[in-house]
């Protein structure tokens, strides 16, 4: 057994299909988010804006949120030193976990080291612990909530991007005794489109199956509290689990799940995910804590957010840039091929001190893949004059087609 | 199908078997570890000692620690707003995967959120890349090491703990072209005892093996340098993967693997667990990188560690406390029940002040509960004595037999 070889053709194969990934290397400037500093390569060091953080409303560098974490940094140290119920369970993870609870209106919620093991961890214990489950599985689900599925062992059906006669389908083709979950998630991230989540909800009255909705790409930037899309919609109230994150609007780390306590109760004393693993270290909880609050009570961020967001499709529409249809924050641009998404996205930061990372497959399929842009409340229009002519200038330098 | 019923049945059990965790709500005091104040429940909110945390050389709270951590957190904020490849990687991350390569003497390094999900991500991705991978795995190994190898879907050949001769008779029944990995711990944290690890890599040698090591509980506290077991033995540059964590001694949170170029990068392209989740904070990356080339550099801590468990351990021997033979840093108090020791725990806090939690199933083999003792540096030998009157007051009031 030759493991070198093994191991070689392996990154060789993805040299092959161009999407080996090289990491660029920033420090984002607190203080002026977007604005951050890339390191060697690319022309670098250098200055750069950044087109492509999910610290969607640049709360990571929120005064409030620093000084929260500035305190606890102070009060209590860098660490919890331990698992939740080892000596790792601080006063502040009961208080956000409390501030979550009530963001989604929720008898309880349960803090994870981060959004992918919240899913993973709940997705695949729940299903355990409820025996012979089937589980119900948009196809576009993040790789989280597929590895939760995947790991709880139980059966899984798989329906058609949000689409509610499929779905309904599969669960009329189970028997009424069998425990069923849907899993979906409100904001698609790299299409930027949205569940129904009410409709979804109405076929899980109908079949008696749980639902589970993953908001990670939601939470802090919709619905008045910042709920999410089930704020939005009022429909929090009917999903039996909402799981979201504190590293992308809330800017910090970690993720979480809400639901009534003997859901909490199961998934905190069932899953191995939960159980054995060192918690969120104190500074990072006080951070989020601080996050969660303000954007329960402030909009600013928000509505900065969506226009944002919706300039700068008007502008690459009318650009002639191939903007994909999202009906939200996220501002995608088809490419349709790994090398070409790299070549854009290579001279957009040498060139133009723009970062912008190309997506490609597994995070999107084959052939699907592209630019994402996440403008924010701080991307402003002289950013986005200059981000749009950089890729007119691009598409024409590569003979790519405009839109008449 | 009645949900309710099923979830409030699977906590029931718990109470049942006395297995029901309550998590005890602490801060603790930077500047002054272990010292800490305790929350509602217990008599409280008072001060507490506590004498369980796994922040084993106090490093949470060291004032180098602190001080990477405030200036990250001034200079590029609280998250950092995306995974590795799409945004999240700071320079920080670059900086402290060079300094954990150079710990270990390996090529290259790579952190993970946490310590669970470096095992988990690494074991489950390896196997996956090698096709007909068979894994040989320590029955104490923990659960995040079998979850790992459970969800790379390989064959796994369990051991009996730490011995050979049972490991060399799994290897010897497979083909010699089977690809093959051997998964152990060094210190195994709740029994305290150590593997022979020069043995293990003179098997994997024999059988074209490669060899896979936990060091999360050693990382920091053994070897010249902190480098664990491998670096006392001076066994690093057999081992295929070393595997440590930032959460424990290190004092912050995070987990890390260190290991040839090309099985990093193979791990980083290939492995969900990596790829799909935000990035470490770089404010705990600053406090990481900070704390190890703090412990690369002083021996203090790990002698005050050394000094304080030897101790600690005579002095529950001499007053025929059932002290189990630790060869490390971790000090066990057999109980053997559940109920019994929750309930030594509960009197410890309520009346003594002491925090001490309860190893349960399934952390530990049931029948195998125990209280774990991690004194560190700052336990000074007043503590001590108060700890080892407590404890024997308690077993006197609860009619346990103590040792002649």
């Amino acid at each position: 057994m030759d493991y070198q070889r093994v191991f070689t053709q392996a990154i060789d194969r993805l040299h092959a299909e161009g999407r080996y990934r090289v990491f660029i290397d920033i420090l984002r400037n607190k203080g002026t988010f977007p604005n951050a500093r890339c390191f060697a390569g690319h022309n670098g060091p250098k200055p750069i804006t950044v087109w492509c953080s999910n610290d969607y409303l640049t709360m990571g560098q929120h005064p409030d949120v620093i000084a929260a974490m500035e305190e606890a940094l102070h009060d209590v140290g860098a660490g919890s030193g331990g698992t939740r119920n080892i000596g790792g369970n601080t006063h502040y993870h009961v208080d956000l976990e409390a501030e979550l609870a009530d963001l989604h209106g929720k008898e309880g919620a349960l803090l994870f080291t981060s959004g992918y093991v919240s899913n993973e961890a709940a997705l695949s214990t729940l299903a355990k612990v409820l025996p012979g489950c089937v589980i119900f599985s948009d196809e576009l689900n993040h790789a989280s909530m597929i590895a939760g599925i995947r790991n709880s062992g139980c059966e899984k059906r798989v329906f058609r991007h949000n689409d509610l006669e499929h779905l309904e389908e599969l669960l009329a083709a189970e028997a009424p005794e069998t425990p069923k979950l849907i899993a979906f998630e409100s904001v698609y991230s790299m299409d930027g489109d949205i569940s129904p989540i009410h409709a979804i909800c109405d076929l899980a009255d109908r079949y008696n199956a749980l639902t589970y909705l993953d908001e990670v790409h939601a939470v802090g930037m919709y619905g008045p509290r910042g709920g999410g899309i089930s704020d939005r919609e009022n429909a929090a109230h009917r999903l039996t689990i909402i799981e979201g994150t504190l590293g992308k609007a809330f800017g910090v780390m970690g993720g979480y799940i809400a639901a009534d306590q003997v859901i909490i109760d199961v998934i905190r004393s069932y899953a191995p995910g939960f159980i054995f693993t060192t918690s969120l270290s104190p500074v990072l909880v006080a951070g989020a804590l601080a996050s969660v609050r303000h954007l329960k009570a402030s909009c600013v961020e928000r509505d900065g957010q969506q226009a944002a967001a919706a300039k700068l499709k008007e502008m690459m529409a009318e650009a002639g840039l191939p903007v994909m249809p999202s009906t939200t924050h996220i501002v995608p641009l088809m490419v349709g091929d790994p090398v070409r998404a790299k070549r854009i996205s290579d001279i957009l930061l040498a060139e133009y001190g723009v970062y912008v990372q190309p997506i490609n497959y597994p995070t999107v399929p084959r052939g699907a893949e592209r630019l994402r842009f996440t403008p924010g409340p701080a991307h402003n229009l002289e950013m986005m004059e200059d981000l749009v002519s950089a890729l007119v200038e691009i598409w024409d330098r590569l003979e790519l087609r405009l839109a008449a």
